[in-house]
């Protein structure tokens, strides 16, 4: 009942204290939605009323009413984990921290920056009732709403390929495969109608990819193979990547060593392989190589190519002036550039990192305390800790040239001890080119997720004294440090018990003992006590009784 | 691989062999597929080529590839267990015995007697392929297509109510609740319209409609409760029963016992009250005690009356001219009257039991040896077992009237030690009151699953010297003796961790042990280990963490 009674004081509350806020995190995707609630409104603002911005009220909206630990889903397309046990009701999740969230199962498809509300619909539903239509008021906005797949355009992805961003999606992909095989095992089949709908077309070689198709040839050989053995001959895995090599974003040992193992378990890896249509039966595909088109016959197409923007954050972005833009661009502290009191993190938005050459006036002067146009090594001192913590970019390129610090950058730049701004700009050129997006991963988002829990908590606290780096272009100093995004490393399972992990500091490990490493990193990252036993479990069940293959 | 084997085996045995058998057990519901395929295909055939007939191929086609033991369905409807843990792949079981099974993933819509053939098609997957039409020929055939959901024509049932004899139809009524919460949650909801949504009405007071108003009623006070608060208050359920009383086949005080429990936990049971018609939002009944025609807004309603027949059995039915008949007719024997080697067994059958009244001129005569007219007790002495075994409703009846045996019977009825066939008639005339149809139950199909199994196992041995009793109306014996229903009694869980339990002997048991026996007996009814572990891990979760209310 906790929630109810504190629904209740908020309310009275809200007539006593009138400068309470509103919080409203709204997500599309199962992913999104955990990691910005789960880290930030429940698990920390049990301490918002103490020092934090004082929150009225928090509110979600989703149009699914559970969490689900994306990077499982893989493992749930072949029953290695059940999709059951990724996912945590947000409902459970909000009543076991003492405080209310008020949840909404509902889409957002439309952010009116002006009135500060958002306009939401509910999922129609068949004999319960239609599309229930609403608008919910915010103060503070969180976009947490991820991404979509990217088809491309590509004619005939969306209607007859299978994505795998949601839980719904991997469950569709398991059945699919035990259609598939029941269905080849029917005695009215011809050989080549058989042998098309045991193809299994993966396209995309990034993670996800890989990992499915590492995932799919395990369930067939190590548990279909004994239940259809009449079918093992006809079954083929291929993978399709229009890019040179797969997991281009991991280490080469990395991409090579999955490469042979795909070579060894006969999974039929393609790259420079562009699809240019999916029919119903047929994948059409143009080889770099030879330029010539292909169209290859399937039973099932996974499609895994990187990510695109949803519809309703194009109109949000077309609204605030950045139609010209990919995705959504947020400053260091995650505000979406142009809007007030907005938000965003996840797949949905990328940091705009502030370049040092577009300050580099800026930066001069402030360094330049009595403005004599020139710069001695000490004027320096106070300011290259704000430097290096504004523009992070600066810190990164001090590493890659190896030069020990700041001042020893300027040195190596010019001779004299002494600086005007064209020398200075020379020896900070080319620190700019050190910039680059942070990758779309779950690991992203839920730093993002925490870093704005912590600045919730803090708001009224930081208002006061400041904790972030100094406002070269303007006076003071910024609320809240900016946020830092630290890479725990990376994982990328290639089936048979092996995976490979790109670790911090480029170190590269492979093998038995990463999967290990995996299991235990993933099993502790889950969202609760309860998912994780049921996953862990779930492990356990599979390794006794091997995967199920009832089609439901 | 030793599925594989078989086959190739069998199919050059065939050669060799011409005099081999094909068996073919088709199916329609998970239910009854399991209880006719577990029993008798694969659990015993391991000893059909020893001994019993030589069956060359063994084939299953089922709309499904997987088994399922329904009677855990009700707890399927709301989480205390997972549809995956009640269910065993058909591939599983037929691989693990050592010998090969062909299993049709398909539907059967037509049987052809005349060529012996059974006309199949699979159903059709959106992009894999259409609907593949096929013919299984067979030599003995097994009907276990259990039975449909008997709607009495009244309009509206199938568009908008849920039945409960599919794991499909248990997940949807597991979404369907947690929509309603989530619907009913939306601010923009009248209290009219929550009220509606979270109203949720079973139409049918036997075991399953009463098991399933019970576990509805678990879930909404332990867990939904908890996690809607607010909405406790207008959740009400809704119990609609025809006839008089609930649970009518069981004892009276466990009737009483459940509509006290009933009362106590606010399930709003309405005995004598018919449902008349089903629209999209309201409910219409017809309450016998006033006349009046009453409408009630409903969120959910669960129809659960009692079964129909399919129509594939139907069409059967007329084919061989039982059109007059509710169900296909079968002899003692579990052999479909007026069609050769065809079996039939589960909820799509009756057994027909022969009356003591049609023959009683046969049993007079094979009794009166030397044809005298008259018999004597002494007479009798040689016949009585096999009367008493053909016609079972003569020991029933001795039980009833507590006669010490037969001969007793007929002394009561006529003072001489001497009858003539007229006296004869009188002594049995109430005998045949006796006869009444068994139960459809899973109880009674998996007894006549495996008493199928062992015919077949004894098939040639039993030809040599038959087992059964006199044949009255021809002469010698029959093969097998006929299959007799042995009661082990019923459970009517009530929610709460109480069930009521009718033992054989009419003892009657309720409350928290009585849940502990249900536990038990049914963890050891389930079909493998596997599903055993799962189902007992799934207790054991819901102990711990409750049942999850994500709507997956």
């Amino acid at each position: 009942m906790s929630g109810y009674r504190f629904y209740q004081k908020a309310s009275e509350a809200y007539y006593s204290r009138p400068n309470l806020y509103n919080l409203l995190v709204i997500s599309t995707v199962s992913g999104g939605g955990l990691l910005a609630c789960s880290n930030s409104i429940p698990a920390r603002t049990a301490y918002a009323d103490a020092g934090g911005v004082r929150l009225r009220k928090k509110k979600i909206v989703s149009p699914r009413n559970y969490f689900a630990f994306t990077p499982l889903l893989p493992s749930v397309t072949n029953g290695t984990v059940e999709a059951r046990s990724i996912v945590e009701p947000i409902r459970n999740i909000v009543r076991k921290k003492k405080f209310g969230v008020q949840f909404r199962e509902a889409e957002c498809y439309k952010i009116d920056t002006k009135n500060k509300k958002a306009h939401c619909k509910s999922i129609p539903q068949n004999n319960i009732g239609g599309s229930e239509d609403f608008t919910v008021d915010y103060d503070y906005l969180v976009i947490a709403m991820g991404a979509r797949s990217n088809t491309f355009n590509t004619p005939g992805v969306v209607e007859h390929t299978h994505f795998l961003k949601e839980i719904e999606d991997a469950q569709k992909i398991r059945k699919t495969v035990i259609d598939c095989f029941e269905r080849a095992s029917l005695p009215s089949m011809s050989e080549d109608e058989r042998r098309r709908i045991l193809h299994f077309v993966v396209v995309g070689g990034g993670p996800t990819g890989v990992e499915f198709a590492a995932e799919l040839h395990d369930f067939v050989v190590e548990d279909l193979a004994k239940l259809y053995p009449k079918l093992q001959s006809y079954a083929t895995i291929t993978l399709l990547e229009a890019g040179d090599n797969i997991l281009n974003m991991f280490d080469k040992r990395i991409a090579r060593f999955a490469e042979d193992k795909f070579k060894r378990d006969g999974i039929d890896l393609k790259v420079g392989s562009m699809v240019t249509k999916v029919t119903e039966k047929e994948i059409c595909t143009k080889e770099r190589a030879t330029g010539q088109n292909v169209s290859i016959p399937y039973g099932m197409v996974v499609w895994s190519t990187g990510i695109g923007t949803r519809p309703v954050v194009m109109d949000f972005m077309k609204e605030i002036g950045q139609s010209d833009r990919r995705v959504l661009a947020t400053d260091e502290w995650l505000r979406v550039e142009g809007c007030e009191d907005i938000y965003a993190l996840g797949d949905c938005a990328t940091i705009n990192q502030r370049k040092v050459m577009e300050d580099i006036a800026a930066i001069f002067s402030k360094a330049d305390k009595n403005s004599t146009g020139k710069l001695r090594a000490d004027d320096f001192k106070e300011v290259i800790n704000d430097i290096s913590e504004r523009y992070p970019q600066v810190v990164i390129h001090l590493k890659k040239e190896q030069v020990k610090n700041f001042l020893q950058l300027l040195k190596n730049a010019q001779g004299e001890d002494e600086m005007d701004i064209e020398k200075f700009k020379i020896a900070l050129s080319a620190v700019d080119a050190q910039l680059k997006n942070l990758p779309a991963t779950a690991q992203v988002a839920a730093q993002q997720g925490s870093y704005l829990a912590e600045c919730f908590n803090r708001m009224d606290e930081c208002e006061k004294n400041p904790r972030g780096p100094l406002r070269f272009r303007g006076s003071g100093r910024h609320r809240f440090k900016a946020f830092r995004y630290k890479h725990l490393g990376q994982f990328a399972p290639l089936g048979g018990e092996q995976t490979a992990a790109q670790l911090p500091g480029d170190w590269v490990s492979i093998g038995h003992s990463t999967q290990w490493l995996w299991y235990s990193v993933y099993a502790s990252k889950l969202v609760s006590w309860r998912t994780r036993v049921l996953v862990i479990t779930d492990w356990g069940r599979r390794f006794i009784f091997g995967r199920d293959s009832s089609k439901i």
